[in-house]
């Protein structure tokens, strides 16, 4: 028997309520039946003055950074502000190593309420993603907020033009997760 | 007898004595000497939890934000972390209104311990700043950390190869300040 | 009384009758109107073989390369390829000295189909514009499609939704380019 | 007996004798050698007319978009030029259908004179080749010029420091190509 995969989950909305949010418990569960193990890191919920402040010696800080650095796939989700991720993700990313992604596989997740930010995933996340090494990044998607209604469960429920697109963008990256695995 | 031009500061370093904040009280001196008014915002000095919680409500970050607002000019100077600006320096940025730089010239300044990291200026910085539709944005500068000793005055002394060009680059946006408050 | 400023338009379309190409000729009749001497640079109409061969020598390329270099004011007009700036200008930017921009205003023109390309204004041309080291790039648009018709002669008719949009652009362009030529 | 893997090696350096040209030559025979089928597009060498006007009934323009169309990996290599891939690259690219690469696999080379161009990788060239819906853009390599030199077969002898980076890079494509094409 193999230990299931972890994937790592990094929510990066600042608000309490979000879409964001909503459509990470929503991949989640989708990850749950499919025998991954994941957690979820909500940046919101991290001791503010630490993080802000890089401390990678405070308690909640360096389990979140642990989080990270025992999965096998990484998943950042993110609202748009400003045409690019947010500055909470951003920040979380920034106090983790050099290479903290090397050897994993990662996926990012946008949600905005234009379609005038969907570049903003390739443009934007994307190279931020990058420079922390991972083996590869999988194709990601954005998705405008209109497509999201949060349950009342603090799920994710899709339109019908949404939930086959999300789909397939995860599987690519269950997909590229066990590919990557038999390497470990 | 007109009223000076006001200049606002954003700093985004993480850590305390950085070269980046340095580097802000040095550009900070030089505007004084010549009639500006500047204000600084040190990003990392706000309360934590309303920055990150984007909580304008709060009376320091409404007060940071109004420096933003009342400004002519606005220079942000952060150092690189993962091929973009700090998170930091991005979470005070989300916090802003959509058109936060209207009418106002923004000078970006980065800092970073490579010339690898030279293109976060126009690719990772500079979307952003276009994104609060300022009237401009001149060119800006990217810094080597090794081009910056930090005085005990904390503030910043420069190589004979970095000062000529901040030298150049901030003149270049005293004039446009100066030409764009001709329609003031 | 004083020279008229000079404009180069380079248009990067690779069709030839395309919206970009009548948007150019709609800008250049305005900016005729106000005074200014413009000059096109019909990227698609340079001798292929030389332009593609980057090769400097060639009397048409050698005109064009001039046309900017004597230029007060430069406006690049493309469509959006493949989430960036069409090949075709990128071909002809490329040939250009390393500091082509020097002194001069820019104003970067993105047309596309979907809203969906906005971004490749401020993170696929915009950068590339940077670097050749202009004094600087002025705000830039980019108008959908379906906002331009191209008149019987050739230019383009614009909807009333992007209409105002383009002249605040091209005034903000105007008046860079005007207080720019002061320190002539 | 399974089929070879289809390799489309597409080079878009404007100089005939050029690193990026040695450089993919010296992939092309590792690739050989381990039983891949390489074919190379020299851009520079396609007819230039219908390359700028994207003629895709050109007969030799249609046969190169065939090897992409035809390939299971795509390589794409390029000198930086103006903080961006080359326009000479763009050009071919942008003739592709929108969704070329589906299914495929992606890495991306880029060759420049200074570090200070490395994000050009990442912000410049990735984002173009996500936009053609690659199955995954793997991780690529910059190469700074001096790291290359063209032995007299026209291919490329690299340093101690360069070679093993570039093994390792390619080893990642050649896996990916590999399990990708489990789903053939």
């Amino acid at each position: 028997m193999t230990e299931p995969f972890n994937i790592a989950l990094i929510v990066g909305s600042a608000s309490a309520r979000s879409r964001t949010a909503a459509l990470a418990r929503h991949v989640s569960e989708r990850l749950n039946q499919q025998g991954f193990r994941v957690r979820i890191v909500q940046v919101r919920d991290l001791p503010a003055q630490p993080l802000l402040h890089a401390d990678t010696q405070n308690e909640e800080i360096a389990a979140a950074a642990a989080v990270v650095e025992q999965a096998d796939g990484v998943i950042v989700a993110s609202p748009v502000y400003k045409a690019a991720c947010s500055g909470l993700v951003k920040t979380f990313l920034d106090l983790l190593p050099q290479r903290a992604f090397q050897g994993k596989v990662v996926l990012p997740l946008l949600t905005g309420g234009t379609l005038a930010h969907v570049l903003a995933l390739d443009y934007g996340l994307r190279p931020v993603l990058q420079s922390l090494e991972p083996r590869h990044v999988v194709s990601g998607l954005f998705l405008l907020d209109q497509w999201i209604t949060i349950t009342k469960e603090q799920s994710a429920a899709l339109t019908d033009e949404a939930a086959p697109r999300l789909e397939s963008i995860v599987r690519g990256f269950v997909d590229a997760v066990r590919s990557n695995g038999e390497y470990r």
